[in-house]
């Protein structure tokens, strides 16, 4: 297998170096959730925390959430907001109602929503990468706010290795 | 405060596009781990695990790892592997000998080697960034390798989160 950071097919240079980074950080995921059981991805390992499947599901939110912001322009409609509120928000209503689903489920969620990224990216250059943007109230490009999907992401995956460790230990 | 990945001041463009991502990682790293007693950098989460102070001294290690590697072009020596060598590979070492150290201590190592990276990619261009290298046998650049270096980063400050949650349950 190659790793490598430089231009990918199908996108504008710089694109293509984030999506080289994006695709990176989803094989990592892949591999750090491989084989987990429905139950091993509802286990919370302490009483704030947040179980594997929900993490996952967080991961494909967050990205849904900056599609919404960032391609469409506009917030979350209701329907938008009733299907991954609990997901981007984690915490109590994320530990309540993530759970019960197999891998395959988290798997298709999170395939299906970077399509629609890659889809996006494609039809843009390098210039908008660079277009400013407000990130949390702070001077920011679209080039970071994908920057943070993908480490956001990265995150997560630490977390959800550590979470697999404590499995052995339940 | 601004967040964007562009151009640095002091390095070519490309490098310039690491260093803000690598510099965005750092800041989060230090805010994770911001007013942390020895104590508590000591904690144990389950039994192989990591504490928080043997995940910062690893963050720093893995960088030192790389300069040795990629800016010196050889293999760490005795007295590098003394130092280095098991906040390098955590494990049954780390947890015994890496303890009882303040917070400034750790910070001290990361900011000293991050100085390093940073003096070394300032006398480089984005030529040297694409060089072909080896990462784990597998065809790679010097990109993805200093990618990899913050992306171990932001994997174990997303531990640290976790386990400063559980400093709460112990």
């Amino acid at each position: 297998m190659e790793f490598k950071i430089s231009e990918v097919k199908g996108y504008t240079p710089q694109i293509g170096h984030l999506v080289s980074q994006m695709d990176y950080a989803r094989k990592t995921t892949l591999e750090a959730v491989k084989g987990l059981t429905t139950s091993e991805l509802d286990f919370l390992p302490i009483g704030d925390a947040n179980s594997i499947g929900a993490l996952l599901l967080h991961i494909a939110a967050v990205e849904k959430g900056f599609q919404i912001e960032i391609f469409d322009g506009r917030s979350p409609n209701e329907q938008e907001m009733a299907e991954w509120g609990d997901a981007y928000s984690l915490g109590e209503k994320g530990r309540k109602n993530i759970k019960g689903n197999r891998l395959d489920f988290y798997i298709d969620k999170l395939t299906e929503v970077r399509k629609i990224t890659l889809k996006e990216f494609s039809k843009r250059n390098d210039d908008w990468l660079y277009e400013n943007r407000l990130w949390d109230s702070n001077p920011s490009n679209n080039y970071f706010i994908w920057f943070h999907v993908f480490e956001d992401e990265i995150n997560h995956r630490g977390q959800i290795r550590i979470i697999r460790k404590m499995l052995n230990f339940k």
